[in-house]
């Protein structure tokens, strides 16, 4: 791609690239050999190529070698393994709190239900969510709130994107059932102190749960330090699982025995093979799950998860932190003459792993690189969002999408002069 | 496989293998070239060997080629277009109204919930399942009984091991909101006559819930036509969608607009995309969906029914019936002298895909039988369950079974008489 304008370092890049003791790991992705630029990692990650191998080696030999044999042979305890590995590589949390299973919608369902039917005999009748969090988790709120007759309690986030802790406090009383958060906010990637917003809730006696999908493999976080209750996260996004693979959920162990949720099924049952009359849960963290375990979307997730885990999640953190910030500085190199804001926060304490910035042309520029093969996407209002995802973006890859958003939005801005 | 009885005519099952237009579909299965003996399809289906290398496929160019536009491209509608494969294929359902999603626990839950909810507001407030539903279905209900102050009226089946019509007249009354019936049982196999009870459910207003987990795939249905009004089913039993592949659901059209979902997420909402405050549900089975679609979960299946689609239903029904007859007949022959009973239907009419056998020691039987690579699967009380996927089954491989099942009853015999 040509670089026509000399106040880019065309070297910055490269150096990045050059001193990214990450960088090879691109090369086990697919696709890290084509020219397409993929900025949309927060949303679906690449594959790993063995991926493509272990998929095939799981249908002939251990779906197709050992049949229904593989249930006692380790998928019956999958979505507890693999959510101890979750929590052990990426969430901070002890064994024993974790598991994978049913969609992110579903799992905030069944948590939220079960603070709030743990919470309203104490006669806590209210959830409190921001107003940007992600639809689902404010739809799901809605309908919960609706069907038990709580009050949602909204907390206004218009002004600076994210969550905060004075504010929130303003909201926080003795009547809160539990608050409805993101670690990382889906448009702004604002990034929320968790340790501060969980002790502010505590201090009402509320539980908070956590929605960890937009941070979950990219940004740390200390679930069991923080004293976090309940935490729900994706792994499709940075954690590379593929389209649809089932979201984990968190209990914290203290709360396990007191904590039920509504969809009582087999799986969640004290002795699934049973089979007898009533339903007696699990102990531990097996009674939040309902139904048999999506095996065959658990596969790539595992991959992912071992190749995380060889670095340790503070190097892929420190890499989203240096993509995200060369991001920051072309945009104010070779954007800010388009009029393109940074709608995201340019601390880096204060922001998860993608960069949304602001153009009221941003929705046709969008349309335009994704004709050309540079992948970010379109979030209302005004907003192309980037999403870095860390072990498959190269420095080089973040530079080839700039310069392609800034011949698109000068192709915007002649047209909109010509016409 | 030795076989020293001159009772048994050797040549039935090789006859019938010769004579079965079907047969040859076995080789195109993961297995079908091993000695080991699958009887317990209706568990867990084979694995068809063109699945490994779509799935191989999807993850190189679908996922890792398209990335997100992949939801563009298909994706974010295949739990609808899906849903209407299998309702074509194997349901009777025309399209709009069958879609793939969560499993079957969570299924279960949000259309019972749905049903519940809707027939409450007129007095409605009692729920009928049979006292041997598969147990996620019983404990599902107990727990939305409890939540929404319902009573649960239980069909005792322990006489016949199956629902009849006219026992089920007795508990229906204009309190019923609902009845939950399986049109396969999974101990005994007892094939339910969906028309009459149907409409029996119908004489006093109540809704149908038919959970068609141990059948689809294997006796056809025919939603429509019979008036159903809710169903759920499983796909990784006779439609052979691997480890936890999800269920889908039916919701018939005329229901589609007075019945809401309580997990109200984005995917179900009426414009995902737009994002803004409020729920809105979508019109027709989408407004089924809660969260994103498990598509990982959705290859092995696709694969299977386009299988299914090229022979038709009702031949895939035909080889099925012959096989538990030949599994009745040999147990007759065979098995009675040491004192086995048939527990499943011996009206081929009344019976599904499986037959189950009953004998004091079938518990050491059937883990001896594992231990020599043949696969049933193990019932209380005393139940050996032979499954037998219709497709990917020969009648060899019945016989092989049984010869193996007779050694292990001789043994556990001669062993007890030593003892």
């Amino acid at each position: 791609m040509s670089n026509p304008d000399p106040s880019i370092p065309a070297s910055t890049a490269a150096d990045l690239d050059r001193q990214d003791a990450l960088a090879a790991l691109r090369e086990e992705f697919v696709g890290a050999e084509t020219s397409l630029v993929y900025l949309d990692g927060n949303s679906l990650g690449r594959p790993l190529r063995r991926t493509a191998a272990s998929m095939a080696r799981f249908v002939e030999q251990e779906w197709g070698g050992r049949l229904i044999r593989g249930w006692d042979e380790g998928w019956f305890d999958l979505p507890l393994t693999l959510g101890d590995e979750i929590g052990r590589i990426t969430l901070g949390a002890a064994p024993g709190q974790t598991w994978v299973g049913d969609s992110t919608t579903v799992t905030l369902y069944k948590l939220i239900r079960a603070a709030v039917d743990a919470q309203l005999p104490d006669g806590r009748d209210e959830i409190v969510i921001d107003t940007d969090n992600f639809p689902t988790d404010r739809y799901v709120v809605e309908g919960i709130a609706r069907e038990r007759g709580l009050t949602v309690r909204w907390l206004d986030v218009t002004t600076h994107g994210g969550v905060e802790v004075e504010p929130l406090r303003e909201l926080l009383t003795e009547r809160t059932a539990v608050v409805v958060l993101s670690q990382v906010a889906y448009r702004s990637a604002w990034l929320a102190d968790v340790e501060r917003i969980t002790a502010a809730a505590h201090d009402v006696g509320a539980l908070v749960l956590w929605d960890l999908c937009h941070s979950a493999g990219s940004v740390p976080i200390e679930l069991d330090a923080h004293g976090v209750d309940l935490a729900v996260g994706c792994t499709y996004k940075y954690l590379n699982g593929g389209p649809g693979s089932p979201a984990f959920g968190y209990v914290a162990a203290r709360h396990q025995s007191r904590l039920a949720q509504p969809i009582q099924g087999w799986m969640g049952h004290a002795d699934p093979f049973a089979m007898g009359p009533g339903y007696t849960p699990a102990e531990g963290a097996r009674r939040f799950i309902s139904g048999t375990p999506p095996v065959l979307g658990m596969l790539a997730l595992r991959d992912m998860l071992s190749l995380v885990d060889g670095v340790g999640i503070d190097a892929v953190r420190a890499k989203s932190v240096a993509l995200t910030q060369l991001a920051i500085e072309v945009t104010d190199e070779r954007l800010a003459p388009f009029g393109v804001e940074v709608a995201s926060p340019r601390d880096a304490d204060r922001r998860g792993g993608h960069v949304t910035l602001r153009h009221p042309r941003m929705r046709e520029v969008v349309a335009a690189l994704w004709r050309r093969d540079v992948i970010p996407d379109y979030r209302d209002p005004h907003g192309l969002r980037i999403g870095l995802s860390p072990l498959s973006t190269s420095f080089a890859e973040v530079e080839a999408g700039f310069e392609a958003i800034a011949e698109e939005l000068g192709r915007q801005a002649s047209s909109t002069t010509t016409a």
